[in-house]
């Protein structure tokens, strides 16, 4: 039996997203082939100054879209559909434009256009609402879908910073363009939001149907009188539908601790899917990165390869461990008498225990000892715990729960 | 040309997950025929004391089992694929104890295996991990995978509930079973994240390689200690894996303010799946209950049917509307003198507009109205404050930002 074909992919675009996508396309060969059954190979790149499109479409299998904007990437797309070839794109714009006449191309051709990367960075908005929620009755989507505007509200918020000032410093960060006004003017927003309300209710949504504002004229103090009511700010994208009419908006507004989308900050998306059958499904992640992006352009690409979802083949050969480092915390109830923290100390000492956090309550018959420990090995955490547990001033058990000392974002 | 065939459907079970099944697939049979090309048939219902599974698996292109546990689960499903029917299954144990045999006959027949609603309800986790990240490295894959400890655990936290208390209420609620010790004890989490570490890592993880703990013995003293270290509680999944060596486990732990998952509370679950080219994807949900569950796999379903991944159509004509409710927040500078609440208030009152909050703040040059409406049709709003703007002690323009009312669980 002869090994299968490679499946050659032709790149259009070699800049942030375009190198991210090589790199991690090099990089996962092996996996793609393990799932797969193909080994990807490169068609070819097409630069700004160099490559030539019908050389690469020629070539290819598949294309991959990083160009951007919709002149020429809306034509080589669909020359590429025409051409009996699978599309994989990260454009936002080209298919918030021209939707209508791509998806028809690539039904008339029968061929698979993918655009995950599209909306939401990372998180997989676009399959979830296609596949999973594909006979579903949506009836609303809203979500934090740009991170340059959540990343300024965020400072705004946390800071006091004035918008200019949050901008600037996410301009220095990298999260925000130096002409920023398709992202905080919402025009970005309202792009995607277009595409999820045409996926999520199968309906043709145009762009100019999407209402949007964006977070130009916010003030820091409306966040910090807003932060009285126990509300938050976000620029929202929100598609509902209500029986036969639907709205897509995108606005700056206040939303309650509890909801879901409140937690959501800095330069990170999210995405809440609704309906009666589901309830809800929220999913974040991070904005588009390089590497977020073509992480995304690659599960695409890998879908269209292995066609239907692949049935699990163990390929792996791993260890299972159970010597493993955790934090701990440790609740004693003692004695309070004198020298009872530095004997507990003295025992975490022995075993190279460090000790984070910790407050002594109460006094008499109801005083505890709480304590946080930093990550080390457990074996050592509990060789101290049984020495602790025959101290003879202890009134009861030693309580202990592990705590995870990450913290994010 | 004569329609295409239905697909026939073959139905093991008819408890609560059973029935919402039969009743969520009749409901939505147009949008799946609209997806898929294909009408869904119903080719049998296999109840404890009627039908035969032979004249269902003989007349059904998919069987659907819904039964729960392994015997005769198991035997049924085997018998299933290697007919060379698909089969679909919400059955943790099942997957998890009998996955390796499962997944190999599958294989074998050429057929697909599909178990999303196996895992954190309604949550695509299975689909996100087996399809948009099969080619990603992932180092580890954590959640909240038991709706009903976490339920136990907020209910502890929020109300200073003993353990039993809280675990009644569960009970009361139907969020958790009368006899409780799978899920509090830890067992059925980790045949999920038994589960969820195979398709993560590509290994044959057996449910003897998760290790576990229960919630049984945290007490509310915990959970309020706890509390001033900025630290929540959680029944915790984690599986890990550091080069060759894997780890999966399942414990209560502490959760710093700013863990993805800290948020997380009520009968709800959450994923978080992490890899250096993703960074982070959360994802939550509510945990299963039946129409979450069917929905699921009515999910899994349509992606059989489908094949890959349909391109998009239109296929509804819904109209767009501006005319829409919100709640507002409005910001006011205004001279300190006697009667400016009173004018602001008739203004909003005269429009049918209603104040839900108020406070004013300041004195003389620096005075401040702020206050947050109840929802109302927007062109409403939008007249009282043309009135408001309008008024002469107003020393700056009115600022009014969008407030989304509804609050969450």
């Amino acid at each position: 039996m002869s090994a299968p074909e490679p499946v050659r992919i032709g790149i259009l675009g070699r800049g942030t997203v375009g190198g991210a996508f090589l790199e991690l396309l090099t990089a996962r060969a092996g996996a793609v082939e393990a799932v797969t059954g193909r080994r990807p190979e490169v068609a070819g790149v097409l630069r700004r100054s160099e490559g030539s499109f019908e050389e690469i479409l020629g070539g290819a299998e598949i294309v991959v879209e990083l160009i951007g904007g919709t002149d020429p990437a809306r034509d080589y797309v669909l020359r590429a559909l025409r051409e009996r070839k699978h599309v994989v794109t990260a454009n936002k714009q080209l298919i918030a434009q021209h939707g209508d006449e791509l998806f028809e191309t690539a039904r008339d051709a029968g061929v698979q256009l993918r655009f995950e990367a599209a909306v939401a960075g990372v998180i997989p908005v676009i399959r979830v609402i296609q596949e999973s929620l594909s006979a579903a009755e949506l009836t609303r989507v809203s979500g934090i879908v740009n991170g340059t505007t959540n990343y300024i509200l965020s400072e705004m918020a946390g800071t006091g910073a004035s918008y200019a000032d949050a901008l600037s410093r996410a301009q220095e960060l990298g999260y925000a363009e130096a002409d920023p006004s398709d992202d905080v003017g919402g025009a970005d927003a309202a792009a995607k939001m277009a595409i999820l309300a045409r996926l999520a209710f199968h309906a043709p949504v145009r762009l100019e149907d999407v209402a949007f504002e964006g977070i130009e004229a916010i003030q820091p103090d409306d966040l910090a009188y807003a932060k009285q009511f126990g509300l938050s700010l976000k620029l929202l994208g929100i598609a509902e539908r209500h029986e036969s009419e639907i709205s897509v908006r995108v606005f700056p507004c206040f939303l309650y601790r509890g909801h879901p989308l409140s937690p959501v900050e800095g330069p990170f998306n999210a995405v809440m899917v609704e309906s009666p059958s589901i309830t809800e499904i929220t999913m974040s992640g991070p904005g588009a990165g390089g590497t977020e992006t073509a992480a995304a352009v690659l599960g695409d690409v890998v879908s269209i390869v292995a066609g239907e979802a692949p049935v699990h083949a163990p390929r792996e050969r791993l260890e299972v461990t159970r010597d493993l480092d955790s934090a701990f915390y440790l609740h004693l109830e003692v004695a309070d008498r004198p020298g009872v923290l530095a004997q507990v100390a003295e025992r975490l000492g022995n075993n190279e225990v460090s000790v984070r956090s910790v407050v002594q309550w109460g006094m008499g018959d109801d005083a505890r000892l709480v304590m946080v420990m930093h990550e080390c090995a457990e074996r050592r955490f509990y060789a101290a715990l049984d020495e602790i547990g025959g101290l003879d001033f202890l009134r009861a058990e030693p309580r202990a729960i592990r705590v995870i000392e990450e913290e994010f974002v």
